[in-house]
């Protein structure tokens, strides 16, 4: 069975701007080919022929970095589980892997999901706050395949996609941001309230769906169709920039206000970090926040951001299970995961 | 207004026989003199009559290490809750202290309650299990001051006490045991069940009427009336041995069976103590217990059981105000607490 063997991915480096506060910006695109039904009414055949032409193109164009083909049925359930914690992939995408795909540049800055609920959804990753940066890389790599691919397009409705909340633009840019005081002091779901608004949608940790984790959550905008792509992405990155003053703010009234309890919650999540034996993946995420938190206050050491970012994902459980070579159990996985973050902690 | 300033106590120094299962032997006989009403019925004059008295006896028998007197009305009420923590009075003790005292050694190894439940009582506090030797030190102490002062003796009932329980010897001996594995393994009810069943009461950390904290118990003879003294003594001294191979077996069976637990128990435990920057005294019970469990099963690093012992007193709320110049607020105290763990466990 092929090996999928990922981390590091670029934007976990953390060398973005506001590169602690902001774990990435994320931009991706829907696009379809003519001629082929969307990927959940088509057949198996007609999805490999889709996956074969997007990679076909893929290697054609030079002005691309290479890039790598995976085939998700040819992945174990655990490398499979390992890109969708990742980000790489969505966890719809590998539910029914026959026919699907990922084409990637290596190190995850580049990537397209071939046949999740689109033919291809062309991402972009960057670490920090740099959306206008991913958005001119992504339209690029689009042009690209663009050039080889016939995207089924119509006039007044834009890039035909699966889903309408796509159609226009078919951009979806969104900022993973880490927004521990704002969420201590109960402020988010007012501000969530209004970012909605705002044509702003606030997701967890793994967008659709999830719960936030660890104080983390993703900012997008809602809609593609209307506005401009630059529109989108100046708009989204001007709310972020909102977001990240509101939350900065926040800490500074809990440092003057209540700074003996942060000193306590922060210094106790990184002392249970560094000395756990057992840690199961919801308490670590919770500890790595607080830590974050307090190594951004200055209250803890300066633990470089590329290592927290690296053991968000690393303590994940594939990621642990894979990189370890963990039996699936949850008892060792945990065993596992205090190992891990002991050493990885022990600086 | 008058200052006590206790700890160290000599038993604290952790020098004794099995002193890190065995905190420490306690010894105690209740005497009364002859011709005055018990203390809960005598009169105010009368008490301080025979607090006088005590006191005279002590200083003119020079057989015995200098002991100091202390008025207990005299003393701010935080002074007299620290003589409670330390084990040298008793709460009842310290609820009216008119003509109430305490005559001790300056390393409170030998020390008499005066005007408690009974006009004497005398006490020996040594570390570990070392209840013979301790006995062999009251019993001169209690020879030198019947030399002295009328004891009231009855032929037939032995010495006469306020309370029938302490009828006879009036001797008490007592260890203060560390049962962590026990108490883990939910032992402790059944083993207290057959202790009673030989005549053995188990109670808290401050004895009567008090619950267990960081799984420590004290162990003692039920009455004091048939056997001799020698037997007392002998009695609960054999019942500890018994009650600490329990437990050595029990954290035998710990390590075997849950040992990844166990290192992680202890390991945040002591970490936690490290780090915190507010902690409460219950919470530092439960953390002191287990590190003392870490460190004598060698997952921990070797913190000397002096240190371990003074933390335990130090970390009691009025300890902590008295020795720190804490306000008596419970939130400052936390704090305080705190500091003082982290720069007594930089080791």
């Amino acid at each position: 069975m092929p090996e999928s063997n990922h981390l590091p991915l670029g934007w976990l480096k953390g060398d973005g701007p506001e590169a602690l506060l902001v774990l990435s910006s994320r931009l991706r695109i829907a696009r379809n080919l003519e001629g082929y039904a969307f990927p959940h009414r088509a057949s198996e055949v007609a999805r490999k022929e889709i996956r074969g032409k997007v990679a076909e193109a893929g290697k054609q164009e030079r002005s691309l970095k290479p890039m790598e083909l995976i085939e998700l049925e040819k992945l174990s359930l655990l490398d499979r589980q390992v890109l969708v914690e990742d980000y790489l992939v969505s966890p719809h995408h590998i539910q029914d892997p026959s026919g699907r795909g990922l084409l990637e540049q290596p190190d995850g800055t580049v990537s397209i999901m071939i046949n999740e609920e689109d033919h291809l959804r062309l991402q972009c990753f960057l670490s920090g706050l740099d959306l206008e940066k991913g958005w001119s890389i992504l339209n690029a790599v689009d042009d690209a395949f663009e050039s080889h691919l016939p995207y089924a397009f119509h006039e007044q409705w834009g890039y035909l996609v699966a889903c309408p909340t796509n159609l226009g633009t078919g951009l979806r840019a969104s900022t993973l941001l880490h927004l521990p005081a704002l969420t201590f002091l109960q402020a988010m779901p007012s501000l969530i309230h209004s970012l909605n608004q705002l044509g702003i949608v606030v997701r967890g940790f793994y967008g659709e769906g999830t719960v936030s984790q660890g104080h983390f959550y993703q900012v997008s905008n809602a809609l593609s169709l209307g506005p401009t792509e630059e529109d989108i992405v100046s708009r989204v990155s001007s709310v972020t920039r909102q977001v990240i003053t509101q939350e900065l703010q926040a800490r500074d009234r809990l440092v003057k206000e209540q700074r003996p309890l942060i000193e306590d919650r922060t210094w106790r999540a990184f002392a249970i970090l560094k000395s756990a034996h057992i840690i199961n993946s919801f308490e670590a995420m919770e500890h790595l926040s607080l830590t974050r938190l307090g190594v951004q206050l200055g209250i803890l050491p300066p633990v470089p951001v590329g290592l927290l970012n690296e053991v968000i994902l690393m303590t994940r459980p594939a990621n642990l299970q894979k990189h370890f070579g963990v039996e699936p159990d949850p008892g060792k996985r945990d065993i596992a995961r205090a190992n891990y973050l002991r050493n990885a902690l022990a600086i």
